[in-house]
């Protein structure tokens, strides 16, 4: 297999579709006709898939990440028949603010992974990219070696016009990439607030990498984020900030002892590392491998993927009676009125919701 | 008036028409009739209201309260009714852990607002009564000299199938409340969680009650109600405890630096006082006219009950979406089978939720 087919070209192919659609009058028939019998079928995809092949995988995700609904429909299709083959992999969401060398972390542990016979997915859920087309790992010169490496795929953040939309997307991309033999998936995000909960909604493991930085360690991290973490990761622990490094353990793992025990029964550990100079790498790895024996055994492993189906199942019912209700044309304009009416005292925000969902 | 009126006799009232509705079929058509004839008329109870009479604000309240659906439409007339001569209080939400002393402060805040001729409501969200119908404020003898006030009118928590249930009567009782003329709404709550958001949402100023500890002061609190609060009161700074609570005051001040200033521009206070003894009580008053002050110049007080009536308006909504969806026998029965699918692998979360919203 050549190497550099794991750069994912499917944003290309994607481009190519929407300007068939868009351009379809315009075009001769023959043409039209050369481009259609290049799409491969759906059992064609999912064989290719099955098989191991990036270029199936690649369209396949393209056809998820479409607004189209023939692509979606096929997309659905190719799931669907996956699903037999998914479910395999060990799912692990990395996080940290920009600047704590996400992507040299992830580098140099998916190196180490693919040079222990893992096969390694790095995928992105990235909330600014639904309003910038993708930012994290847009670059992926920044993880080079890693690209160049034949049992690893990495894959860009998806866009969409929700959070919701977007974790749906990545979570069926999941479903192919464990379908494509990937058997360890890390998913990486960076951001405020919600991408980190639908992230730790979606990962077996949940890791937060941080620095040692002058003053307060504590001081802006948010709190739920390190409820969150089954470890923390002190990265660029070298050099002249080895003995910063080392502090920052004694008072991370103080605050870790602040929170309720988890219902995994594991206690979160801090791991210091260079992601530069690769050290410590392999200890993150042998900490996730203690985590997955010790939540296999109590059944926690399972309960907690079933959770998480749970959760998505509810979110996207719930999403979508919101959208479908508020996307009413008649409801957006009476909503209007109503806000009036509440403001002028001539109504209760109780009567007009009565109001409202009696149309 | 007599005093003793304003001690809450409604639940009798209510008692007593849900036992006509039961035994309907068993009692003479004359008893029935005289029965009848002693139930108000909505505008009866209208002008009652507005005329200040605690009789008919209490029987119009146990309206909201009722799940009988006749009561219900009646009640709705009578709140419409009164819209004209409510929003004009000062709403007041006051939270605290059990054995803060809220009963004893509340009691002496209330006798305070009346002897400088204010008349005051008070009303209490609670959630676990939802369960155990009513436990806060339920014990009136706890503010035995308020009850005697004519100018106080003490209401205990409704109960509910669910906080949004309940936050939405206690919203309508305030209406009511404000068209009886109180001009200060005391609204009571203690909860691990959501009962101090919703009754956040409700109110124009929020003071958390707080005792001097020993030990970490900070420890055990619910970060975001610190966050919500406009002043922060330790009570029971009396006799040996002052020093702690002096103390106490210091650390709060400290910790409520750390938030980012509101959008109300009011920077919350931390204040003493002793609601046995009586001391420092009318400066919690001093403090919320200083409030009102600031916010009404510039201009907050109305931007917050607007954006606190889009809340309930888009909450009410949603919450009943769900509920439509969810209470459906067939969704019931669907949700379980696809859920089995889903741990079995052979569907998604996502096309299970397409399933279930397209049945």
């Amino acid at each position: 297999m050549d190497p550099k087919k794991n750069i994912d070209k499917s944003a290309l192919h994607e481009q190519e579709g929407v300007e068939s659609q868009k351009t379809l009058n315009t075009r001769s028939a023959n043409t039209i006709k050369a481009k259609r019998k290049k799409q491969p079928s759906v059992n064609d995809l999912v064989s290719g898939i099955v098989y191991g092949d990036i270029t199936s995988l690649s369209r396949a995700i393209t056809l998820i990440e479409s607004t189209n609904s023939t692509h979606s429909k096929k997309a659905n299709e190719i799931i669907n028949k996956c699903l037999p083959y998914a479910n395999k992999s060990v799912r692990i969401g990395i996080t940290g603010v920009p600047g704590v060398g996400k992507s040299t972390f992830i580098e140099a542990f998916g190196i180490h992974l693919t040079s222990i016979e893992k096969k390694v997915a790095v995928l992105a859920v990235d909330p600014s990219s639904t309003l910038s087309k993708g930012s994290i790992l847009g670059d992926k010169t920044r993880m080079e070696d890693l690209v160049k490496d034949k049992n690893a795929f990495i894959r860009p953040s998806p866009s969409g016009d929700s959070l919701g939309g977007v974790a749906r997307k990545t979570r069926e991309t999941i479903i192919l990439c464990e379908a494509a033999s990937f058997d360890t998936i890390i998913i990486e995000t960076v951001g405020v607030g919600q991408s980190e909960t639908a992230v730790h909604s979606m990962v077996d493991f949940f890791l937060l990498l941080k620095l040692a930085g002058a003053g307060d360690e504590l001081q802006g991290i948010k709190r739920g984020i390190i409820e969150m973490a089954d470890a923390i990761v002190i990265n660029k622990a070298d050099g002249d900030n080895i003995k910063a490094a080392k502090s920052a353990k004694i008072e991370f793992n103080r605050a870790l002892h602040l929170y309720p025990s988890k219902t995994s029964n594991w206690s979160p550990k801090v791991l210091l590392c260079s992601a530069l100079k690769q050290e410590g790498i392999s200890d993150v790895w042998k900490l996730i491998t203690d985590y997955l024996e010790t939540t296999k055994a109590n059944s926690y492993f399972d309960d907690n993927r079933n959770n998480q189906n749970r959760f998505w199942l509810l979110q996207t019912i719930e999403d979508r009676l919101k959208s479908n209700f508020y996307n009413s044309e008649k409801i957006k304009s009476e909503l209007k009125n109503q806000m009036a009416l509440i403001e002028a005292g001539k109504t209760t925000p109780f009567a007009a919701a009565d109001y409202l969902l009696n149309l």
